[in-house]
């Protein structure tokens, strides 16, 4: 496996409509770094998968089940495996993802 | 679980000399934030937990296995479970390190 990695040389992928993302993968955890434009919305999805989110930049409205907070740079959201989330940013953001598993639809 | 956080809020512990981590545990991974001045080394060691360190600030130089590199911010290392790895600040730093399965050690 592949060990040191540059993010400006992962491919970026359009994982759904405005959001783009550079994923690195491990044996038991996906790590994905994610653009949008404001406006951009992720709809109520789940997956079995554990992730935990990191703002790094810009205001993003996050629901995690039926709870909604904006968050912004130092706001860390754990989201639960199954559990229905969406996301909308509110203005341009930058997004670091952790997924356990690995995403395999990712890849 | 608590769903979001703060990392302002969450509380910071010095794992190792000089090297600070605000840790948020999630079930099956734990994120941490940290930082240290220049100079502070992390000696070799490993751990059974897979582990993945990007440099968000500064200039780490990271040994994983027989392989040193230097890196700075867009620098990701994917650390196999159980590779012996060690870190020296070159510049202050600050490296967000997730690990799977949690650092219980850490709690």
């Amino acid at each position: 496996m592949n060990v040191f990695h540059q993010l400006e040389s992962t491919p970026e992928k359009e994982i759904f409509g405005g959001w783009f993302g550079r994923m690195i993968h491990g044996e038991n955890m996906t790590i994905s770094y994610f653009r949008a434009k404001a406006g951009s919305i992720l709809p109520r999805h789940s997956h079995p998968h554990e992730q935990i989110s990191t703002v790094l930049e810009g205001e993003l409205e996050l629901t995690i089940g039926e709870e909604t907070r904006i968050c912004r740079l130092g706001d860390v959201a754990v989201i639960p495996s199954n559990v229905e989330h969406q996301a909308r940013a509110l203005t341009d953001v930058r997004v670091m993802d952790v997924f356990a598993p690995v995403r395999e639809d990712y890849r």
